[in-house]
């Protein structure tokens, strides 16, 4: 039986209004719960941001997704759409909300080339472990987003547990059967992991494989901000790919190719290889990211880790078997 | 020298909004106007919707390229963002415009798997000989549409003559140089076409080929409007091939595959073969279509079209060589 913290998982979609297919897969799971392997959990299928989502555009006054930060939320000047819905979003679900979620799974596409991809925020040991019962399963790969001061406040971050699914490449307001197939296979792990710890019988891999995020990249620019040149061709779908400085990234309308080094920030100036991520993904135009740069490490597992994804998934509800 | 009717080639870009790498292009040739290969053609080079190009949104009130049927045009009470628009360019630059302009090429992109192809609106002379010239040098297909009710009053319809250079697929809002480069070999291609009839050098083919529009083919829906199924995967990608009745075209969330058959329009029953085209373009969710079904057809040219093209380019202005 569950206790007295017992809450229900989170499944959002639609965080972003121009990525249909999560949404889409919420109402058909709405309409037939068994066409998701559940394992008998409380689940909570929400639409992130209904408003854009009825448009078609990413969001309406900014991006819910960078509106979770707790000075943002806290600070009652701020009232755009998407900080209210942010309130409203963890009033509803947040743990200490009317119905509480412990989990948070937050349904992302791309037009990226990341394929099946998990995004984790920090070092929590209950992400941590999460991200790594998943990878076990499916072997996704896990960009570990942290220390960037220019993008805060991800909605999974305010849930004790939570993660991204990103999949892609796939256009905006488009919907694709293998885009929806994906995200329905990650989640799925997710929840199966969940089950298992949750009876205890989960084991994870000594080790935990992520892309540690070090910084991004804007494409260069005219004084008047217009690009004077677009990503190299070459660079064009090898997200997680092993990226060395004398690689191509750019080029220029007149056919000139810019390497890697040219353009790395001076911190990571002597790094034999990078891994980008996000390459190309258009809704980062605006926010000065042709690409960003990760490193590829090996973070050993922790008992702590599996311990407090225990603990948590121990307090969540499960149906009673029929 | 040119005659009294002498008049410049339109070139447009943006006429949708969240299509920037034609307008990307245009602000390059504006830097740099030998960077595209313009056989000293009086070239006009103008953004379509600069107020939905600011924003990244196909258009603001309505679809640009559905506002220039003259009934529309010529209704005082019709003033939407893009009317207004519409009637502006064509005082602008139409052929009756303060700087004339004798042909239009507008220039497309779309999620679809297009390629590089090209768009010709009804069945006029000149446009089908230039589409001819193009389709001689670079073998692009052309999508042939006409008798359409529901889609009506496009560009490059209000000028002598044009076409439509559609590339894809690309997901909106993005850059991406290979997208670039195509529309920018196929503009170059209609130029030398040009430059060709001025001369009285150009000749054609016997005949040209045509994918010629039948009808549109939306998603199966939910009675909320909810799509039911979604394009089938094995049709993503496929524009221009050959689709035959027994060919799965949807698949419900169940994995329920829906041939072609079981949705075509009873006056298509019966066509052993039809050719789709923009396959799950993403904006055209909202018109209703999931894709559109063409067929193949080989069109002799006559004299009449080569004879149109040809007096038509001898009005254009040409720069003197330097």
């Amino acid at each position: 039986m569950p206790g007295p913290q017992a809450g229900s998982i989170l499944v959002v979609g639609g965080t972003h209004g121009n990525e249909p297919n999560a949404p889409w897969l919420l109402q058909q799971w709405q309409r037939q719960p068994d066409g998701l392997q559940h394992h008998g959990f409380a689940l909570q299928l929400v639409v992130g941001n209904p408003a854009a989502l009825a448009v078609g555009r990413r969001y309406i006054e900014r991006d819910l997704n960078r509106s979770f930060a707790e000075a943002l939320l806290a600070d009652s000047q701020r009232q755009s759409l998407e900080v209210r819905r942010a309130r409203e979003l963890l009033q509803a679900h947040g743990a200490q909300g009317a119905s509480p979620a412990l989990v948070a799974i937050d349904l992302h596409s791309t037009t990226a080339a990341m394929g099946n991809s998990l995004v984790v925020y920090g070092r929590r040991p209950a992400d941590l472990a999460l991200a790594a019962g998943i990878q076990q399963r499916l072997g996704l790969p896990v960009y570990l987003h942290e220390a960037d001061q220019a993008q805060q406040g991800f909605l999974v971050e305010r849930w004790p547990c939570g993660l991204v699914i990103e999949v892609g490449p796939v256009p905006q307001g488009l919907l694709h059967a293998g885009i929806g197939r994906q995200s329905q296979l990650a989640l799925e792990a997710a929840l199966a992991v969940l089950h298992q710890a949750a009876s205890g019988s989960l084991r994870l891999p000594p080790a935990l494989v992520v892309h540690r995020h070090l910084g991004s990249v804007d494409l260069p620019r005219h004084g008047d901000g217009t690009p004077s040149a677009l990503l190299h061709p070459r660079l064009l779908g090898l997200d997680w790919a092993p990226l060395r400085p004398a690689d191509p990234v750019f080029l220029s309308a007149e056919g000139h190719p810019t390497a890697l080094a040219a353009v790395l920030p001076e911190r990571l100036q002597g790094e034999p290889c990078l891994w980008p991520v996000f390459v190309n993904e258009a809704a980062y135009g605006e926010k000065g990211i042709a690409f960003s740069l990760t490193r590829r490490e090996r973070w050993p597992l922790t008992d702590t880790a599996l311990a407090a994804l225990r603990g948590l998934a121990q307090g969540l509800t499960r149906r009673q078997a029929a």
